[in-house]
């Protein structure tokens, strides 16, 4: 079940930028669980990992490499998450690294390893140590989409995109693949995305632009305000387009930046709209707060609520569920009397009670909809800020209980 | 659906204390949905009300009367939580209070309103008021058990329980009852709880016993970590059986603190047993911690993770959900190395990994228990505390899907 989401089409190549596929047999019934991405060198890489406590051994691993020297290669598995697996995850890790590294005649800190799936099993090193020789052999530039299909878990649909832009004359791409199992439960070893650019970026802008692309996508859809074991975002500049992004540089800075953005949030989104048992896109909107945490903070109280989310589920405008969430928060002085509430284009409450012009009629018929806006308007201040759920629904029930099963 | 719970028997009445329901027409298949209790002068009351900054009418209304004058009348009504209602909502709650206090000769700040059910609609008044005079001319010590029956929302089972004490050669009775259709829901105008004592406790130690007793039962099932907009606890001390009550008075005092506490816990437990929807009654205990907040921290992170919630519905050992959740808590220098995982008897994790001892078979096994008892030693302190849950299953997403329809 996903909520208007379509396989990518067209995804445009990375000069610099080659990946490979193949099936390690990390999964009962074969199909590619493995990925190479060989990154030419010269590139600068950014990536931001998980904040989870208990990082996972390639979190611990990929963290440990990239402070060290520039990555040549990433090395990403699903099926298998190597998370609460100790010295021995770390171990495995590294071995991993090692194999690719000796077979690309490269460094051991050149390699960062990636893996998602079921936490606390051993990774089966083996499997995968088999699969890598071929794997480089088959590195290819135009292979983004089976790698976005080969790094999925309970995702349905593969998630990637691509962005073309004009700047100075010359061509620029952006290409970026995800894999989430809904933003719904982010402590699953659930993300990863991979975004790489023909751009010339220097590290630290690089960098800049990464946490700032986060920070507008994929920290808005972690419903649990938090992240799993193993989350990583990579950004990488290739540079081989010639075209230079530098901040402060006017237009082309930011017209590369919006179309950076673009990628992110599309991504961000494409998760939310494989939520697991997903049957609504829906986007919280807290506006006219006084500072960005407290729209997030109303946001994700909202966004979590279970209440909120099985009236979501039920097509139901169940808004004094949505009130009682705002009331739960630890904002000072919020003044129910000042909130205003629309659902689409619906105004519900007004002044914090039910709208004169509101009817059951009106609210129902909205919320049949697929995508969901709920505003929240707090009237005291001038910052607003979106965040973007699902519904809770039988099937994420049903998803859940019968993962390991 | 209810986890071992049976209807309350032998309730124990307490001297000084009459109720009386009716039924109002609240509901659409008629029942008793109105309860109005006398507390005989020269009572002591304490009430600690909801911290949601949008409390519902009755809740702001009973706060306010309870400043002026010692409460005589407690009316209670199921069906419509007077909550979302604006000036129009205090202007109800106001009238009813008039209505008991004309027929029962007292002044309006004598009587405390109480709604629980729907938010968000005007409080029927003139069916409240109809009833009042039949009610107050039917007050009874020995209706305890209909009351409890009678402010039921979506419970399944009444709640309440009696204990009897010998202190000082003389008996001493406290009662209570209370009603909350879900720990899961505690922003739905969950959870009110009405206790009584004919011991003589003066207001302050009445006020901290209540506090302390809530702390210890009622605040730990709030599995958001709050209250809704209507939850209220009033403890009653009639001073009838000419016990006193002091603290620092040794034995007398803690038997009897010791009791309310069981009084609290049992009340506590019975709104987790007939949780939504529950189909477990989990106990997550979070020992060896330094302090009660990071206790607290830890427990309600598993307690609230809709991933534990959904493997424990399908009897899944799936300890690596516990540890992510752990993870996710903002507990410095918390290391992942030193937790120890418990589910009842069997040791699950051991030092942040798969204890050698562990098999899926006896994982799985002590997961089919209808009482689970997950306990996380984080081995740093010598502070433990417990909370109480539930899964999350199925019917709780049919339940809250189709509340209003």
């Amino acid at each position: 079940m996903t909520v208007k989401l379509n396989p990518p089409a067209d995804l445009n190549e990375i000069d610099g930028i080659r990946l490979a596929t193949a099936s390690a047999g990390l999964y009962a019934n074969p199909r590619d669980d493995l990925v190479i991405i060989e990154i030419e060198a010269g590139s600068n890489v950014a990536a931001v990992f998980t904040r989870n406590r208990f990082s996972a051994a390639p979190v611990q691993v990929a963290r440990s490499h990239l402070t060290k020297t520039d990555p040549r290669y990433l090395i990403i598995n699903a099926g298998n998450a190597n998370a609460g697996t100790g010295q021995a995850g770390l171990e495995d890790a590294d071995k991993i690294c090692q194999v690719v590294a000796e077979h690309a005649s490269t460094d051991r800190e050149n390699v960062l390893p990636f893996s998602t799936g079921v936490i606390g099993q051993r990774l089966p090193v083996n499997k995968i140590e088999r699969c890598v020789p071929d794997c480089l052999r088959h590195l290819h530039e135009d292979r983004w989409l089976q790698a976005a299909q080969a790094i999925m878990t309970t995702d349905t649909v593969p998630k990637a995109t691509s962005k073309k832009l004009v700047l100075k004359g010359k061509s620029v791409t952006i290409t970026g693949m995800a894999k989430g199992s809904g933003m719904i439960k982010p402590d699953m070893a659930t993300m990863l995305a991979f975004i790489a650019t023909d751009a010339v970026i220097d590290k630290s802008t690089l960098h800049n632009l990464l946490s700032q692309g986060i920070n507008k996508s994929f920290n808005r859809i972690t419903v649990d305000g938090d992240t799993s074991t193993n989350d990583a975002c990579v950004l990488i500049a290739t540079g081989r387009s010639g075209v230079e992004i530098k901040p402060n540089a006017g237009e082309t800075f930011d017209e590369f930046q919006a179309a950076l953005f673009e990628v992110c949030q599309f991504l961000a989104q494409a998760i939310v709209r494989d939520g697991e048992g997903a049957t609504k896109f829906v986007t919280v909107s807290v506006e006219k707060a006084r500072t960005v945490e407290e729209c997030l903070e109303v946001a994700y109280a909202i966004a979590h609520s279970p209440l909120v989310k099985t009236a979501l589920f039920a097509s139901d405008a169940n808004w004094g569920r949505i009130l009682a969430a705002i009331g739960r928060t630890d904002i000072d002085a919020i003044e129910i009397n000042n909130v205003d509430i629309y659902i689409n284009a619906v105004a519900i409450v007004k002044s914090g009670q039910i709208a004169d012009s509101y009817t059951e009629q009106d609210g129902q018929q909205t919320m049949q909809q697929e995508e969901i806006l709920i505003r929240v308007i707090l009237n005291r201040g001038e910052v607003t800020e979106q965040v973007w759920t699902t519904d809770l629904s039988f099937e994420y029930v049903k998803i859940n209980a019968e993962y390991r099963t």
